[in-house]
Formats: structure tokens, sequence, C-alpha cells
């Protein structure tokens, strides 16, 4: 058996937050913008942003839930309504202060004293205030209900420490408000979300995860129940990677958000709201990266085949290029997990294993390479992303079939591909899951070996509320713990709570988290 | 022939302005946000923008660009490097000078002096400047070149006046950013995108425009040229509804976008830039509302078909529903202009009438209504939204048919409405340019007279530069006239300049614009 020269200068295992780094250089997916914790999203982290937004939207309209667009400004007064919103968003936001800028007489551009706003804006965080406002001008009766949007957007949080995708001061995401006659109705909703969330976490992105409530001193500020769905990223640490929160009528009360029912009686509406962010491409890139690089689930890769010619700046490049064209459009015919496949013809210049080089690194499933004694025996060299070495010899695993062999497999690969990913990401995240942890010492000395990762524990707890649970939260922080979520379809507890001994009413995932 | 009551309180003729805003208040496209200049765009206008977008998007893609995302903020910095660029945008911007809220002890909130940045940050009003230094950084060769990317986003310019989706301080838009080895290459891509937007604008929002190059006064700051396609408006007024720029060298010097040539020496990108926005939808409202409501063009109306059940709130419904619904189902699987064809079955309770006028001022293409009778007869009556009116009985044109021949003929029913509503509007737009006014008395004569639309002129002149032009510009402003552009395919000068009597060297458009 050879030794293997990964595509990847840093391995996982060796110093992770490194190799995450590496691999959104090596993939090319992001770059650090020089404005400040705001990051450029390049072609090939954006058109993976697009395909989940594209699964995403389908699944959202689907639901008949309607997308609109508010504005990214926010009046301070918004704000100062909900108090318990005020206290967790009003402190790290982007304030608007000035309309105008003039010349500082020095070559240099100062706002102008004379165009200060009466009133700052702030940039959008997040936009219930908003939303709220109009939400009140919509609703006038029962027949209004519920009311369904989203928008697609923007928003700023201003983050002192900042990590590409994970956390960044401006990130694109989506955000669902919707308002309903009750609360039965309204936490339909929420559960709803949660699981379309689920489901496209898991079927699109292959990214397994467990849905569930957070604990009180995790929900967002201003609701009365927040559910996420966390997964485990490949060094154990677990990634929120999606909320959906019941906001009780706090929100309408704040905003006047009223209708009137069928009795004829004024009533606050219950509302949610729910979203995900650019932060999936973070949980992709944890999830499925390996130490060549990224791997692209087919279902959200930009392009799911890449052909590479062997070109040599020669007149014979001609005859390949139609070769390899041929190939392209015969695939591009095809369909895979119910969408054609999509499939890039790589013509720019430079050498063959280069190209293959970046194409690896950056996770297309499969890549196709094809050189002139190829085309002459009517074949394609295959090489699958998630099966790319060949252990015996150290080398890429190609497979050289022909053409026709090729187009008859490749929709079944794919599909293969995507499944493949998930079930292997599931494996790990169960094999990660430690449970029957009856102590916190036992906890602590879980999380206490050195330079293993040691994934989540599920234990069970009595759900304490208050001081009590601040006391819990503090214990969990000094092991730089959290309690990630009450998973939705945990067992029902049969033990003592480890925290307070009282007899346990549900169990709890704990874990490191992003 | 009896009288027509339209849907609207306000005719095209007896005030337009008042008249647009009718229109997008009675299709429920927008609203005031209470936010300064910010608009809310709701589902039916924001689905409109969706389908610009994706069939925009299609074509960018088409041609090789690729989609990024850029952040929203840009260092004071970067618009200080560009004198013409400050020149003409860093009047009014929004800008952000602070990063944190603090309680002010009465109960508000306040920017925090404790943080203040130390630079303040422009809320973008476009992004040559921040794309400038990635390319900086992506470029090193002439193999990097073309360098093709888009984003789409939203973008703020403090506006003074403001009127919805023509001219609002956060607005939404795509902007196309290119980098070349050379003028040509460059100048080549500033009219490919030109004659995107044409097509786009012909093809699919069937609003014909006329594309050609903007006189020097009226260019982007900092570009060498600027291209536009211009509509003409029901009003006669002109709206600019696209721009292509060549930049020259300019923003690669500011920026140091520079390349290594195939003989080893360094040489400065020609860039281009270019840019639509959600000013289309208004463009979309003044070229094909009517005084009923707006009319979508098919290929970017959310919902082409409407089926409206006459439900009685009794048992019976069901069996409507049921019929409504085979309708529905028939028609979602055939297609039109190239696409599914995009049906609703709205279930919504309410008169059917009620509802009828509903989706007849949001300008859906074709109505369907089924009451019991219908679905006892096998029936539906169709009403196309282009067709509304029965000239003779003063009554909405129900045209009353089988459902398998409403089946055979919706298709090509949609395409003779896409055609129709184009050839309709260049009908009138051609009607509506006078050509053959040699003279600035005879400019002035046309424009002059009362209570008509005047349309735009073509005239000749010799291309004055510098302050000739300037003069020539305070000329039109007087009677409240710009120059639109010198169309690509005008005729070639044949007389002499209206302004200077000089020979003149082309044809240009004047007009009053938005």
């Amino acid at each position: 058996m050879s030794a293997i020269r990964h595509a990847l200068s840093v391995k996982r295992e060796d110093d992770f937050a490194a190799w995450y780094q590496e691999v959104i250089s090596a993939a090319d997916l992001a770059e650090e913008s020089g404005v400040r914790g705001c990051m450029v999203i390049k072609p090939w982290g954006y058109g993976i942003w697009e395909r989940i937004q594209r699964l995403m939207d389908d699944r959202i309209k689907a639901a008949g839930v309607q997308n609109c667009y508010f504005p990214i400004f926010i009046p301070l007064a918004n704000f100062e309504r909900e108090a318990s919103h005020v206290e967790g968003f009003a402190k790290e936001m982007a304030v608007v202060t000035h309309h105008r800028l003039i010349s500082d007489g020095k070559g240099g551009l100062i706002p102008d004293p004379e165009a200060k706003l009466e009133e700052p804006l702030v940039v959008r965080p997040t936009s219930e205030t908003i939303i709220g406002d109009a939400m009140a001008r919509w609703i006038q009766s029962w027949r209004d209900l519920p009311l369904l949007t989203n928008q697609w957007a923007n928003v700023v949080r201003w983050e002192m420490r900042t990590r590409m995708f994970l956390r960044t001061s401006e990130f694109l995401w989506q955000e669902g408000h919707t308002a309903h006659a009750d609360k039965a109705d309204a936490l339909a909703e929420t559960h709803r979300a949660l699981e379309m969330y689920r489901a496209c976490a898991e079927e699109d992105l292959a990214m397994p995860v467990i849905a569930g409530e957070k604990p009180e001193n995790e929900r967002f500020p201003g609701a009365d129940e927040t559910w996420s769905i966390e997964a485990m990223m490949q060094d154990g640490k677990a990634l929120q990677a999606g909320t959906s929160h019941y906001l009780g009528t706090n929100f309408a009360h704040a905003a006047g958000i009223q209708y009137q029912d069928r009795e004829g009686t004024q009533q606050f509406c219950h509302t949610t709201s729910w979203g995900v962010s650019t932060r999936l491409v973070g949980g992709v890139i944890m999830t499925h990266g390996d130490d060549d690089g990224l791997r692209v689930p087919p279902r959200i890769a930009p392009q799911q085949v890449v052909i590479l010619p062997m070109l040599r700046e020669k007149p014979e490049d001609e005859e390949l290029l139609a070769y390899c064209e041929q190939v392209r459009a015969a695939v591009a015919q095809l369909s895979t997990l119910g969408e054609p496949i999509r499939v890039l013809l790589d013509k720019r210049p430079g050498k063959a294993a280069a190209k293959r080089w970046d194409w690896v690194r950056k996770g297309a499933p499969v890549i196709i390479e094809v050189g002139p004694r190829d085309m002459a025996d009517g074949k394609v060299a295959m090489l699958r992303r998630d099966r790319l070495w060949d252990a015996a010899s150290g080398k890429p695993a190609f497979q050289f079939i022909t053409q026709d062999e090729f187009a008859a497999q490749i929709s079944a690969v794919l599909e293969e591909i995507q499944h493949g990913m998930f079930n292997e990401a599931r494996d790990r995240r169960d094999a990660n899951i430690t449970r029957g942890v009856t102590s916190m010492d036992a906890v602590a000395d879980h999380f206490a070996e050195a330079n293993t990762y040691p994934g989540w524990v599920e234990v069970q707890w009595s759900k304490p509320t208050g001081a009590a649970l601040d006391a819990v939260v503090e214990q969990l922080k000094a092991l730089k713990l959290t309690i990630r979520n009450v998973p939705r379809d945990a067992a029902p507890a049969d033990g003592p709570c480890i925290f307070t001994g009282a007899p346990a009413v549900e169990r709890i995932l704990v874990a490191r988290a992003y």
C-alpha cells in the first residue's frame, strides 16, 4: 500500500480550524474582503449558496409562503418597543447616522454634519420589528390569516471575532415571518419550518441533523420557544444550522398585530419566524470536506460533472474538444435526483492534471478526463470525488469506461454519491453521540480527554428554569459546553437529572459548538 | 355600445402620476414602509421581480458570467480614489458611523459614543470600487482574463424625492462587473450586456426599447462610454431601463487592476459594468397598465392562469373545487413560452366577482371562472386580460368553452398575449417618435402643446462636447427635456445640427424622462 499525498497541506486531525480555512481558500469559496468582518463570496461558494437557495425556496413556496422584500434600514424606535428583543440585539449593530458625504478640504471625505439623520437607522440584524409593522397594516380579520411571508436578504450583526461562513458581520439568509390566529396554528408553522429545514439539510445538503427545542437560555430574544436543527461537524462540535421560533404574542403586542375574529372581537396574532443562512455552507464544508478539500453533495453542487480534455495547445485539441463536447451534450440530456445533470466542459488553458486537482479541491462530485487515446478508444476516465484514492497504488482511482457505459451509469453514480455522503455523515454522527452518561463528573471526564473528538453526550435533566438553569449553564460553560437542544424524537426520560438529582423530564444534547 | 366601468378610479389620460400610484396599490405590488425612501415590495410585485431575475440570471449565466457576493459596506477611502466617481456618487449615501447602541437612560437607544468607527463605512450605492479591489487580487496574468462577475444585491442612494419602483433610496438590482485585456474586448462585453438587456426587455417584459449611447453629460461617473436602453412610457416620457458602461482603465488605475500580458509586460485592465434594477417593474407598469390596473406579460407573470371557483360556502363547494383542481392539474402539465404553465387555483373565501376584479387589477394574463353550471357542462369561462371588455355590452368578455378546448388553446393564448402586448407597445412607441424636426424652435413647439403626450423627437446634432454640450443641455433643460441616447441603429446623419448649425454627425432622441 503506497502513501497517499493529499491535496491540502493541513489535515483535519492535525488542526481542524486551519484545515477549515485551507478548504475555503483551496476550493476558492470565499475570501476576506478588507472590509471589517465582511467576506467576498466567490463563484464556487456562491454557486453552492444559489443551489441551497433554489432548493429551499422551492420548499418555502410549496408550503404556500410568499416572498416579499422589506427595507434594510430599521428605525431605532422599532427596537425600543420590544424589551427582550432590545436586550438580545440592540448591542452590536451597524448604525447609519448621516446621509451625505462632503469633502474634508484635504482630498478626503467626511460625513456631512448638515446631513445628520434626526433618528439614526439600524442596518437590519433581523426583521421581526419592521415586518411586524407591515403585518399590523395587512391584517384586519381572521380571513387574512395565516399570513405567510419570507424574504431573502442580507443582514448585519457586528461581530468582534469572525470566521468565514460561520460568523461574519454581514451574511445572507432567508427569514420567514408568519402570523396566525392562535397558538396551535403558530406552533404548527414553527414545526413545519423546522421539519422543512431538517429535510433540506438531510436530503439536499446530505448533512444529518437533530431537530429539537432549545433550552430557555438559548431562545431567540423575544421568543416563547426556539427550535433548532443541530449538525455534528467532523471535529465533533455542534453547528446550529437553522432555527424556528414561536414568538407568542410578544411581537404582536409590540407592533399591534391584531385581527377581528369570527365573533367580531379584536385578538392579537401569534407569530413565528425562522431562518437559515450562508452558515449552511460552513456546515457543508465541515461535514463533507476531507484532506483533499471540499466534497459537495451532488444536489447542491453548481456543477455535478466536470469534463477535462487533456489539451496540448496543438491543432489536435480541436478534435478532442469536439469529442468532449459530444460527451457533455449527451450528459446534459440526462437527469439525476429529479433535475437535469449540471455538467461543465472546462476548456480553460492549462494542464489537465492541475485542473483535475482544482476540481478535486472544489469537490465536484465526478471528474471526467479525456485524452487523445481515450478518444480513440471511445472511452473516458471517470474519477469519483467520494472514492478518490486507490488505496493499493496511492493514486487517484480512475475508472476507464466507454462513453456509453458512462452515460448509462452517471445518473445512478450521482445518486449514490448523494446518499453515500449522507450515510457516511450520519453514521459518524451516530457513533459520536454518547448516551448513558449519568453524572456531571462523567460529562467532565468525557470531554476532558485530550486530542480526541468527544462528540456530543445525551443526558437527562429536570428542565430547571431561572436561576437554577443559570447555574447549569455556568457549570457547562466552565467545560466550554452548551446545551444544544432537546431532540424532538429522543427517548422519554427515565432517570434522575444529572444537574439537580431530581427526576428528569427529558433528554438533552450537550456539546461544544460553533 | 354600453359604457365601460373601469376598475380604477383614476384614468391614465386624466392624471398619469396618480394612476401609477393607484395601479401599485390596486395590484398590491408595493407600499411605503414608513422608513424614509424605502418601500415594502409585496408578494405580487416581488413575484414579478423574481421572474425578471430568473430570466435575466439565465441570460447572464449563459454568457459565462459568474455570480459572486461582495460586502454591502464600502470604506470611504475607496470612494476617494476615483475622482469623477466621487463627484457623481459621494453626495447622497447612507453612512455608518457606529457599531453599537446603548440605552440613553430614558428608555430609548442611542449610538454608543464608545463604538464610533475609525473610518466610516458607506452602504454601497454601486460596487465598482469594492469589486475593483477584488479584481486587483484575482487577476495576475492574461490567462485570468476576461474576468466576468455579477452580483444580485440591494444598493442605497439617498433620494430626496422618491417614487415607488422608479426612485427609492434602497433598491434591488444586479450589477455585472468585468475585466478585459484590451479595449476591444471590453467594448464587446459592454455591447453584449446592452444587447442582453434589449432582448430581456423586449422578449421577457414585452417592453420595446431603444438601445444607444448616452451623451457625455449623462455618462456614469468614471465611465468612458455609457450605453442605455430607453423605453417609452404611456405618457410619452422616457424611462432609462438599463445601462452598460465601458469604464476604460479608470477604475483599473484607481484599484490597481493589472495583468501580465503574453510578452510579460504589466498592463492595466479595461473594465465594464452594467445593471438593471427593480425600476424595471415601474417600466412594466407604465408600459402595460391600463385603466383596469396592471397587465403582466405572461413570461414574467408569477401566475399566468388563475382559476376562480364560484364558491358559496356550501357542501357543493367540494365537488366544484375537485373539478377546478382537475382543470388546474391538467394546465400545470402544459408548457408555454418554453416553461411549464404557472397556474393558481384561488381557493380563498370570498365572492368570485370580487376575486375576479382583484386578479384583473393585478394583471394575471388569463382568468378562469367556474360555477356549478359550467362544471355540469364540462365548461369554463375564460377571460383574457388583454381583451377584457366586450365593447358592445360593456361587460367582461368571457368566452365559454369546454375544458378540453381550454386545455387545447391555453398555451397558444398565452403566447399570443405575450407577443400582442409587445406589438401594441412597440406600435405606440413608434407612432410617438417624431422625426424630421430640424430646429430648436420646432422642438420647443412640439413639446409646448398642452395636454398631449408629445413622445420623443429624433434630431440631428454635431455631438458638441464640453462647454458647447453644457449649453445644449441647458437649452433642453429649460424645456424639461433631456437627450436620451444616440440610437444604435439610427439612420446616418444627413443635415445640420439643430443646436450649432454645423454638419450633424449622428441622430439623438430628445424627450422628457423619469
